[in-house]
């Protein structure tokens, strides 16, 4: 039964230039955890991820949620746990403060995280194993299908998941391979251009044939000039990505993406606004051949789903440290699959959750394994950090979902 | 110079049944307060509204923002308000938690608001007055436009407004006959059928020809049932509204809404989810001619946006309270005049704020008068409630934007 709930607000100094992009000029990467602990003596840590300033308010409403489920056996909520959790992201009068986005879900994603961790935590095994080997009608308990009627039903769901079972242990190499990274680190906004080649040169060093580069200046001329110094040293092989982090508007990105189209990007993320799905349905029309990448700002299933709708996503950076959790991650990796887009996950939680939940989507849901993006700036805070070896990611084997701090 | 800041939490009790609809059982309607004062000891009061629990979040960051603009005139804000708007919703750390809705949103609103609160008390003119004095350019520069760049460009909007100088003249009639209201208050969720009808007789013979139930029953047959009371209480010249607050899937919706088309609703308000820009779209087209009402809860100028290019808003509800304040109501009223939608805001401040901004509307930038939400619950906290004379709304003499609770 759950009976310690502890919310702690956890900041981070990053060394200078790190974590830069377009709008956050100077991030203090932060989490609001959430802690679980019931008569076994084990705690299941959940976070969610800010950039500092307001991870208290996410902590007071991780606080709201959390005393909700106190009294819950672990292993009965999770066995109907898209019930709770549809519960408590209506719960009356907290819904008004969302509802479902900003700092209320947030708060929910804590909540639930922790609920995860402690579940693969009292069963011993590590959260990826744990969802691999749920039936699919147990991981659909799991999830909140509401407003999703039009797109994704209940059977529906069940059926695109029993659909892979017999394939499941032709995928389950990839736990021995392990899941490959790109290097999100060789280029921050705030980086001058031999810091950005010589980034480059470390990453291919260290085995990525994957990185990415923060754009959106407002030199236009500037964030050319930086892509083509990656593509120049990462060579033609190489996927390199260009992050925008909203910085344009239509108009403006219509223009520099059909400047860009000579490098070749693998994709280019979050070109504007990310409320703006309309903007993204032209843009990508407008600059096909090249990809969208986009969803580390969109809070929760239902804003995915339009998205998906509409044809614009290239691939889908749901974050369960964003939206409310595992659960609605897994919500929208399902959907995702419907459609046909890759899931490729921002990583607010440094990759510590996600490469557990990248294997479960690999393994379980039939989703191709790009690969997971990799950033180091917080490895030193965590009890077991990820482990990156020659540019893969070392599958995990401690219980639980890798997301104690220290 | 603005130079003292006073934030208060505000929650209110509310009759039983009162204020409760399909999702909000047992509302507390609150405010958070944001005080703005100068050296003329005057106070900007800003409200934003919730529904009680987490308004403490909202005055945290309504803080966090009124922090930022101390020092300054407000006067030489207000020339420039728009860039100001952009900064402090664009501030990079807080920015993470929305961006531009949710909890952070609502703060900005209640600082937005108590700006321009203080601006009219300093001008000793109530709201609507001096903002239907100021030039188009001079309206224009307290907006934030930025990523409308493909529907509403500066110099679209100061032509918006410019075409409507000559004829204002014509339009301040309304100052004078009043600007009419609608009752919301005939059937909340809660009340039983014999409520209802009576209420409905009350509203009759108060003088309102518009008024509002509560639907998104979990039994459609009550919702049927209780919109043809009020249909045959009210008669056939009546104007009835059906709000299901956002209690359909798509497929319910698409199912009720034709059952209702025979009691002829004058429009169907939050069908479902408010994020669900698709979903809105698909409706209005299978069940025209009823038109959707919808707004409540779009946190922003960008979703607004959305709704207006996919033609499925009948009418624009967007409230002062919920988007980040004043500012970013005329912004979106601007968009709904060039696609020719009328906005019937959502009065979260109980009609106090918003009896100014239809009047500003309909004088300055021609939008149709059609009316005005009415809810009266918190009447009695505030030090000059609005005034309504046989359902017409007495235009506010006070200067200021009525705003001050007592």
């Amino acid at each position: 039964m759950i009976n310690k709930i502890n919310i702690l607000d956890k900041r981070f100094e990053l060394a200078t230039g790190a974590g830069s992009d377009a709008i956050h000029k100077d991030p203090q990467y932060s989490y609001a955890v959430a802690q679980l602990g019931d008569e076994s003596g084990l705690t299941g840590n959940g976070l969610a991820f800010t950039l500092g300033e307001g991870n208290d308010l996410v902590c007071k409403a991780a606080s709201f949620y959390a005393d909700k489920i106190k009294g819950n056996d672990i292993e009965e909520l999770m066995a109907d746990f898209g019930q709770t959790f549809k519960t408590l992201s209506n719960e009356q009068q907290f819904r008004w403060l969302g509802p479902h986005k900003g700092v209320v879900h947030l708060g929910l994603a804590a909540v639930t995280n922790a609920c995860y961790d402690l579940w693969a935590k009292k069963r011993g095994v590590p959260l990826w194993k744990l969802l691999i080997d749920l039936t699919p009608e147990q991981i659909v308990n799991t999830l909140d299908l509401s407003y999703l009627e039009d797109v994704l039903t209940k059977a529906e769901a069940i059926e695109l998941l029993s659909a892979q079972v017999d394939s499941k242990k032709s995928r389950e190499g990839i736990l021995t391979t392990g899941y490959a990274g790109y290097d999100t680190s060789v280029g921050w906004f705030n980086y001058d251009d031999e810091k950005v080649r010589e980034n480059c040169k470390k990453a291919i060093d260290n085995g990525f044939t994957a990185m990415k580069l923060k754009v959106g200046s407002a030199d236009p001329q500037r964030d050319i000039r930086r892509a083509n110094i990656v593509r120049e040293v990462a060579g033609e092989t190489s996927k390199v990505m260009l992050d925008a982090n909203q910085q344009w508007t239509l108009p403006q990105a219509i223009s520099i993406c059909n400047e860009l189209k000579n490098m070749n990007p693998y994709w280019v993320e979050e070109p504007t606004h990310p409320d703006d799905v309309l903007a993204h349905q032209t843009l990508a029309k407008t600059i096909a051949p090249i990809k969208l990448a986009l969803g580390e700002h969109v809070p929760n299933r239902i804003i995915f789903k339009n998205y998906l709708q509409t044809g614009c996503v290239g691939f889908a950076q749901v974050d369960a440290v964003r939206v409310g959790g595992v659960s609605e991650f897994i919500t929208i990796s399902l959907m995702a699959k419907k459609y046909g887009v890759p899931v490729v996950p921002h990583v607010g939680d440094m990759g510590q959750l996600h490469q557990h939940l990248v294997l479960f989507n690999h393994i379980a849901m039939g989703h191709k394994a790009l690969f997971l993006e990799h950033i180091p700036h917080l490895k030193a805070h965590f009890v077991n950090p990820i482990k990156i070896e020659n540019g893969v990611y070392v599958t995990p084997q401690e219980a639980g979902s890798s997301c104690d701090l220290k």
